[in-house]
């Protein structure tokens, strides 16, 4: 009785919600201290205390009915400009409250974006390994996925399959900075290229193609890197940010999106995402969270607990001769399977309590992503548990 | 550049939310006190005390990372038991956590139960006059919508056409109880007879049609009318709730959905929604506010102070010579236009700083819906302009 498209998608349901699940399951049955669940990427460092304290200012300030509310869709003009002025000091550009749409996560903020450009059959193109549910967003808009390449060890974007790969029905492009699964940044000289590339192709085949960049982890970052910020670097970007990691509020729903005034069909676009953001059953994001972000735009997540994390399991698992990609940002490590078939890898990893995602949620095989957004402690504990994996594949 | 079905909905943009943003300019040009915005349905009474005082007590009692934190995409499950046995006291139900899913206000548990049903090409009926966005929602997974006719002046079902116009095609009914626009009530007898039409017409068809029972505004009501909890007369119900106006929080976009354990489908049906909700985009409703519920179920908005507002109102309509549906419910009057063409009615009535949205927004003609949930003085500062407006048509 329901709907044809949803019973494939309950089926192949989301691998790593599914293993939230099992996790959960798991925890009861052996005891939470011996489960390593490394599969959602669920914060595991709180929110900043000022996070707290704000909320409880706000109630108390904030008139109820204005605080609690409906505004326009776009968000309150006042956070909205708040954020602007927030962007415009740290990456030298010049937003206003126009500019900005507020929206629940990152996850509303690419639905938005996505109901606005697409028609049914255009393309969207991702550049693999990629965040699965990109895939399932496309497809609510009847759109077509296109996937790059996977361009291993480095992860750098393979630029002439990308180029070869964009048709007279790209509508746009999704990049994931820092990267999820890999925990690679795009750098400055990526993102030129890849910029280059759209302009030359948006010339020759006279369309408009948006850069969808999806940046829930810029501020994850643990190498002296620059996250570039790209409506600098080509003008049809749209910025999806979310708060769910920079202030570890993923369960809040609460991010934007940025167009810059100078992208193709400005107006349009903008009054389309307000429209979008009504019609999707959003309505506007949670007006609360949106003062809360006001007041919080200086707060900062300690980055410092995810990066010990990431260099004792990065060194650890090199150690036990894992091949792994150096992680740069975001709180993943990229993890080579001893075998090809990495839903098998994931499977004996179980047998460990080891729970991991199989890379073939993100489009490409052979790899493993291992989210060390949990306690130090169980980083700890479970490097003997990776030893006995290893050891099981001959490492 | 936008997607081409966006375009005409920018241009056919809701009349209402156009309306909104046309007082906010209209009240800094004439002065907030000289207009009278009866065009959005935001709750004026502000939340009660308790939800604010409950705010600052769970920031301070909950562990922040789970309180902020991913939970499973249905909602928190001490939550959705705590609204199951509530509901189950007021109600005489049988649910529990199994039969709730948490959503982004009930605008987002109308797409997610959408989704979760409909194939391109099914038919979802609605009863005219009906809230605008049921046609948005349902073009949103290419559903398409069947309006029965309008049964003026008691807007009780035509039963006959709605009999008529259930096709094979038809995969789901939504009605609004209390009912935006009209006000009216849609009671114990309706619902009956209501429910026998579509048990035949299952049978008759050897299908499966969900009856959705959109309720933001059930409790508000004035009058001594029951307003059924419809799971118990017909199984294949799925009741969309939002506290939206029951505790003054639209901006915050909480509400859940329920579904019976005896519908058809309801394993299919409840994991098809949880994956909805993911993919989507709301991925889950909003944590802090899930918490806020399960701490405010026994709280209450003030509807004595819409009971004042509606009475003024609709007395002092109908002495103007106004002919109006009385309201038993929701904070909506239905006033038949003076002429047959409500648009232009509406604009002339802007002449006179009075804000209403016309009834072709709700398929209907001839009539405009006021919310009057503003200001008890602005109800007594409008009717002058009111006797203006009806001198203006000789009435």
């Amino acid at each position: 009785m329901i709907s044809k498209k949803m019973v494939g998608l309950v089926k192949g349901s989301s691998v790593i919600r599914a293993m939230f699940e099992e996790g959960k399951q798991m925890a009861k049955k052996f005891g939470a201290e011996n489960v390593f669940d490394f599969s959602l990427g669920n914060p595991n460092v709180p929110a900043p205390k000022a996070v707290n304290e704000n909320i409880k200012k706000i109630v108390d300030s904030e008139n109820p009915v204005v605080l609690h509310g409906y505004m326009s869709n776009a968000g309150y003009e006042d956070v909205r400009e708040a954020i602007a002025q927030s962007l415009n000091t740290r990456f030298d550009t010049a937003f206003t409250s126009k500019n900005i749409i507020m929206t629940v996560g990152a996850a509303g903020g690419l639905n938005v974006a996505l109901k606005s450009i697409l028609d049914p059959g255009d393309e969207v193109m991702v550049i693999a390994p990629y965040f699965g549910e990109y895939k399932n967003y496309v497809s609510n808009f009847d759109g077509v996925l296109v996937a790059v390449n996977p361009n291993p060890p480095t992860f750098e974007p393979n630029y002439a399959d990308f180029e070869a790969k964009i048709s007279k029905k790209t509508k746009a492009v999704i990049i994931n900075n820092p990267n999820n699964p890999t925990g690679v940044i795009y750098k400055k000289e990526w993102i030129e290229k890849l910029a280059a590339i759209l302009d030359r192709k948006q010339k020759e085949l006279d369309t408009c193609i948006y850069l969808i960049s999806d940046e829930p982890y810029r501020e994850l970052v643990f190498k002296d890197v620059e996250v570039p910020y790209l409506t600098k670097y080509y003008k049809n970007t749209i910025v999806g940010y979310s708060y769910s990691k920079s202030l570890s509020l993923p369960g809040e729903r609460i991010g934007y999106l940025v167009v810059p005034s100078e992208a193709d069909s400005f107006d349009d676009l903008i009054s389309a995402m307000g429209v979008a953001t009504r019609i999707l059953g959003f309505v506007n994001a949670p007006s609360l969270q949106q003062k809360l972000i006001k007041e919080s735009l200086n707060e900062k997540t300690d980055i410092e607990a995810y990066n010990k994390n990431r260099i004792k399991l990065y060194e650890g698992l090199k150690a036990l001769g894992f091949e792994c990609v150096e992680p740069e940002g975001a709180f993943y490590l990229f993890m080579k399977a001893p075998i090809d078939d990495d839903m098998e890898f994931v499977k004996v990893a179980k047998e460990y309590n080891i729970l991991m995602v199989p890379a073939s949620s993100f489009g490409v095989k052979g790899y493993v992503r291992i989210a060390y957004c949990v306690a130090y402690s169980t980083i700890e504990r479970s490097l003997p548990q990776f030893a006995k994996l290893a050891k099981r594949y001959n490492l």
